[in-house]
């Protein structure tokens, strides 16, 4: 039911061609996608600024230029995730703001300036090699309005490495603990700050580790409280959900 | 080391008993544990009235009574979880104010008032059979000082139900979604409200659901940003993060 | 919204209270809940004599019970799976009609008299061990309203009695295969008959059965067309599908 | 044994050759392959009309070809899955009509004139990733006579998109839902629609999506009844399957 | 069709009731049941003495007693698998010649004298622990008509107990072997005889050996040649096929 | 301890150089070596004529070759498993004799005239892309000296194919039953079959075939006795099994 | 051939009763049992005082019983791991010097007095459910004759406890650390500490701990080199490992 | 705190600028960083000549190069692990004496000379295919200072050719046992040798090997005690703790 038929409908009730339980029927019917779901789209699209996100995997080229295309008329700022070279080629042939963020594979268009917040995430990684899913979950949450705080290399293997850094991790408002293997970098950040740890598991590791498994759940079953867990490698979802409680 | 030897070392520099650099070279050696990690110690367990929890499960009920005793002896509030009614009656007999939440299993002794939060976490379950799971997490967060809106038995099967209850969700600053059998509850919730969401899976269900990994899986894979996830039937890890979310 | 309050708003559009631009926009905030979803209910639960479930494992005997009587109160006919002796006596108290039907654990409560279909479903085991799976779905599909033919213990180690009913079984319009062990039973069903095959694994077996897994991956993987599976030992499940199939 | 030996048999019978006790032994022994498996046979391959169908994968594409070469001769409609386009590019070498399907990967030959249901099939994804697996269904329903409608990407992370498009997807005498990630639409539409739902899991994600295990799991436990599940990406699996019940 | 219908067709040939035509389609329409199934059958149930097998799990004890006497009347053996002592009771009830071997939950009854065989299967098990399934096999074996030696609690970790009775284990025409744990003696005595190795993995063991998983997997990958495994505790099935190469 | 030195400390004996006691002792050290092991290698390497067996995958061509040539010099029949091409045209520079079969990627060498026995193996197939590995279980039956006969492509999706073709596999004296996807083949001819059956799964499949997983857990699991199973693709384990079994 | 029989062979040589030749071929053939292992025993059974050990699952108290009785007439220390109290008080029957450890059932006889090493072996775990398996590895550590010392509840979530107890762990020669949940404990230790480290993973846990599998894990994948892993819940192994070690 | 600090802070109290409780609380906040991690670090980095490790998986060239730079201004040894030829060759360029060990894929540099251990650590391997996971622990316990022997194809497929090395294996200090396939090769050795095996599970094999789970499996659950595990190919792993047990 369009805004138009809607208007119909109430006219005729004020010029009595239709009784009002006729039109309480009617409206009983009212098809969902003529409210617009209005309420619901307030607070992922609607918001002016807020940036769109694309998952590129699985697109073809040509899939990801025409959505980005679309998005671009609406002004938003956009972020697309693991996407490649050839993905990006095509973007950037239709919009000179973007930037290739090759190490995680990302896409950022910031078509409009972004404040940053006052308080800051900090994105913890135990090795050099979940690095590049720390930076997704960086990115990401930087093009979403947050400060961020980079703390790499710092695993417990050699534990005084986290301990010369504690002091940034502790001063964040949310912590993002990226870390393959045996994934208790999480466990360890859980017990030493009382913030929120968003622990991300990554594929990083052979054998036994199984893709990430390994990780994924020693988080789940980390002994410290005040941990939650996101998918293996993903750093996006951790950003994400890193500026939602930072912005709360 | 503790304070007074240190004390005794300082008045040594002073006194010239001690060079400085063998000063130096002792309190280059200073132990850990002589450090008090006082840092690290305030934000859990020296912050006034803050509570004190106990893992039952696995433990007899004497080692749990005994735990009891020392924490009362401080003067915490105190969760016990994964208690039966056993450990509940000997706590009982030591502590008056202690109270057992059967559906959960849960003891909590409430040492001294609790004031809560003005914002709430909204706790929704899929199914009834979820629910000891969900009051798990409920009674916890209640317990840390948040207050908590219960929404239970909406899930997806029948999503008008959830819809009844858009409001009450949609209204909290944090939400904790807890479900059993394939855990759509998380991603719909995801998709609906624009505050972080906990995913809790459940063990709830039978045949291919493993134990609540179907639920793990199907929440760890959400098509839905702002989500991230606990352990299966874990209710007091998502009442206590989501308690540190909505008190940042 | 409820209907007072609609039917208010349009009496005040009547009378010029509200303007029709104020009534769109009001009409368009319209909560979900208030349009009471009356397209969807109408499937599930408004038809007349469709039976309710009730999934009874993980509840008390006193939700069920209370469950059961708002139910009665609606004149519904009723299923409860999964349910204890308990549970069912507890029902009965309340209901004489209830009905329990041991070997699968079911309650079923006929309010009205049911009229069965002229097609029928064939209910075919792989052995006398998955009877229990089976009755749970032949029950369920007959509180349906479909005339059910069982055709058990026609697994194929020995062929030959599978062949002998092989005329009941192509004469249905549904057919649904429980197996246990490696569920070959659904592959060589779905070779020999042209009808919908519901495949139903069931958990009987041991070892590297792993609790119907086994038979569950055979079932995903048939190499016959026209065959898709439900979760292990739901009997309810295949049923209640098989059901809505027959009924098309 | 031939029809002739047969028919000789019975000559001899009539003409005292052969002695009926001597017959009886000798049809008892009747082997399985000379009864022609007429009953069996009917459904799949003798109907006229009714398409072949072909596993590419695994085959060299020579016995591709030589395969359709015989299906030709027969006159029958052609499927080919999983077919890469060395395959195709044989293939059309002896069958002009031949075309073939990228995105999903399938060859189709349409020896005859199909005519349309008109009743029809919903095949519904989450998102854009899922449309190869969608399409596997759909063309396949197709080739098989029936009447398609594609409802795409609409997700249960946007639930809003899903019921712009319900009265299209209820509408349906079948719905396919393909969806990976968590798998949730296939609940959701479970519980909206009241036709059989076939749903097909598609590993379409990352890390503990472990290749569609997660969105398989999910809708083997989906909480809403009228569900069944195919295996992994098995597009083709479910447009047979709903193509059955769409012509029941 | 029985054999007096088929009697009565062949004798309408002879006497011209029915044509010659006639009765090649009547015959070719010949359902499978009538046939008998003789060749299948003879090689299972005709076979004079051969034993007959339960597998009693899952079936109630009445289940079990009828389908016990059902079988005594056509003179077979029996063997009773996974059978507890209370279906042994009653089934003792109603023949007195019953055994119950309580370390492997089996009832044999030998209904007829059985005469073994001249060579012998050799049962061999790693531990103590492994014993049940062990007799399993080796009691199916004799009942069968084989003769036995057992060797047992010869495991690898100390290799030379195995060695000590290498003369009566590569003396046997088949080899049993029988072994929890990490399942390394399949392996052993596949590399030293030369004769078929039966592999039964059983459920002995704790922690990572998953209810005998690590003992299948190291058994189905095991690096000698000449081995072939069954279910995890399958001693029944080991006893069965060690049977049928043995009476080659 | 060569033969030489046994005969010189026996020599020493006899001229009591060395006491009995001396030679005791030294005979109890006698490292295991040094006994030859004569019993064990009979059974393998010594036998004249029967073939040498090498695993290629993981090894370079060169080491291929090294060892092909170390074999040829004792005069073996050889059998290349997992042989890529390039590991094949190593081997034919060192020898003409040597014969590559690519769908199965073995390579053959026929050092002397092998002579087959009179009873066979039946090598069946579920479908035509399992062939590369019932190829390498024929070959590898059929250089170690057995008639082999082949049954490709009779799935049970369409069991007449199977039944047409029963002659020939009852008439083998052990069956090699080869399937992918749900591997039911095997089940299916356990019970129609009295010879014992080699199951092998194939990774052939898709999805939850979780490379060949699927079919190796309904072969372990088969309700038909007489059936014992080799590792996924395991070809030559199968091949070499069915040969010991055939040459009992 | 027992040392009476090589003896007399030996003296047959001497008296020239038996050639050297026949001499040779006979022990050619010499038994593996009649050498007696003699290498491989001393460091078993023979050496003095080591003790041996039953692992009690799986044997009835008879079997249990009688071991022990055997053992102790030889003199030896006994450890009986994994027994019920129903195997210690038959087996105290026979020996009052026996010891039943409730809390990691272990039984214990001490037939002749233990000297400790002066070095120590750490046994550390993460939480106070993990003791019982610390104890099980203590105690199989001092009846194998070293000083242990025990640091208990020092798990990561509160890494002060640990670095309280730095300098007893950094102390020993080995390190036992056994933790549940996400098992933690062993990287941090691996990376603290030089001195090798046995990382036990427990059962402690639920949901998707799996039965210990996210420990066994986390303690595979350890980013901290020098450290090793037995199965879940052992122990014994550690300890008896732990042993080997100290006492190089 | 850097020393500087310290210094002046201590002076600081020498001369009454700061009082005694005022150093008390500072020292008492000295962060983690600034005590250096003396202790912790001696063992690891301090010690003069202990070489240092690069995980180069996952890590550009170029990190890889600039990792190595740093290190060799400090003059240790290093050994690079799972690094390609391009890395080899980037570091190369900048230190004349790296080696690229290819089969094993490890970088190593000797900036100091080894100085090699008496007692030895034996490298075992099943088969030829295990070899590279060998030469990474035998490289790396090599650049420790360990003297290592080689023992290599010695799987128990053939026990004959492990028991003519055993002399070298039982005289060896530390055993490690590097196995795929079925891994029994731990078991063997654990129940021959009475020092501690190090047990390196394989990702060589096939089929339901699934990289190396069932040798994993099968190690962690040997009925052989004084056995631990390392991850699935971790040679560097196993060379690194058999270093640490060779030189306690």
């Amino acid at each position: 039911m369009s805004e138009e038929s809607l208007r119909n409908l109430l006219e005729d009730i004020k010029s009595d061609k239709v009784s009002i339980d006729e039109a309480i029927e009617s409206l009983r019917q009212l098809p969902y996608k003529d409210l617009g779901f209005a309420k619901v789209d307030h607070h992922r699209e609607l918001r002016q600024g807020y940036p769109e996100v694309i998952y590129c995997a699985g697109k073809t080229p040509e899939q990801v230029q025409s959505i980005v295309e679309a998005m671009i008329s609406r002004g938003s700022n956009i972020i697309g995730t693991r996407a490649d070279e050839t993905m990006f080629n095509v973007v950037k042939e239709i919009c000179d703001k973007a930037i290739y963020h090759k190490s995680c594979k990302m896409i950022t268009i910031e078509n409009h300036k972004i404040t940053l917040t006052n308080s800051y995430i900090a994105v913890v990684t135990g090795g050099t090699s979940d690095i590049p899913v720390a930076e997704e979950a960086a990115i990401t949450a930087e093009i979403l309005g947050n400060k961020v705080e980079r703390v790499y290399d710092v695993g417990v293997a050699g534990i005084h490495r986290l301990f010369d850094k504690l002091d940034i991790i502790t001063g964040a408002k949310v912590v993002i603990a990226v870390a393959g293997m045996e994934g208790a970098l999480a466990s360890v950040l859980g017990g030493l700050v009382s913030k929120p740890v968003l622990a991300v598991p990554t594929s990083v590791g052979y054998g036994a580790n199984f893709g990430g498994l390994a990780a994924l759940l020693a988080m789940l079953n980390s002994c410290a409280s005040g941990t939650a867990v996101v998918n293996i490698d993903n750093g996006f979802g951790a950003g994400y959900m890193a500026s939602i409680i930072n912005q709360l």
